[in-house]
């Protein structure tokens, strides 16, 4: 079973890294972008069927250990392949 | 008109970054894991409200700018909110 991961910053905090993106954009002339964000993204496969149980187990893993959550909000989703 | 973009490393190439974050994951008990990949995700916000052309204009970023379609592939969602 897979699980998809974004990682973003929360949108009060300033994103060094989308700003370079964006300012990099509007310099090869993409004059059309508002702002862009930038932010993590995994992809997660799982040795485990059963759906609840591994959304818990990937909702823990970013906690402990894959977002600051302090700082980033995190979706999860599980994939029924 | 907002656009998101995943980029990731083409399944035949190695993912050390996918590979540090499984063995972290690992060590820290989580035993179910098959397999990590990590990519970019970025979100872009466009002063345009053609969804055609807000598509063209981001793949014609991603090619030039944003992925090294080399070793890496990626997937644009234009979302009409």
């Amino acid at each position: 079973m897979k699980v998809r991961i974004h990682i973003m910053l929360k949108s009060n905090v300033l994103d060094p890294q989308g700003k370079a993106v964006s300012n990099a954009l509007h310099h090869l002339g993409y004059s059309t972008l508002n702002d862009v964000r930038q932010g993590k993204y995994l992809e997660i496969d799982f040795r485990e069927s059963n759906t609840a149980k591994v959304r818990r187990i990937a909702e823990q893993m970013c906690r402990e250990f894959l977002a600051n959550t302090v700082i980033e909000d995190f979706t999860i989703d599980v994939v029924c392949v």
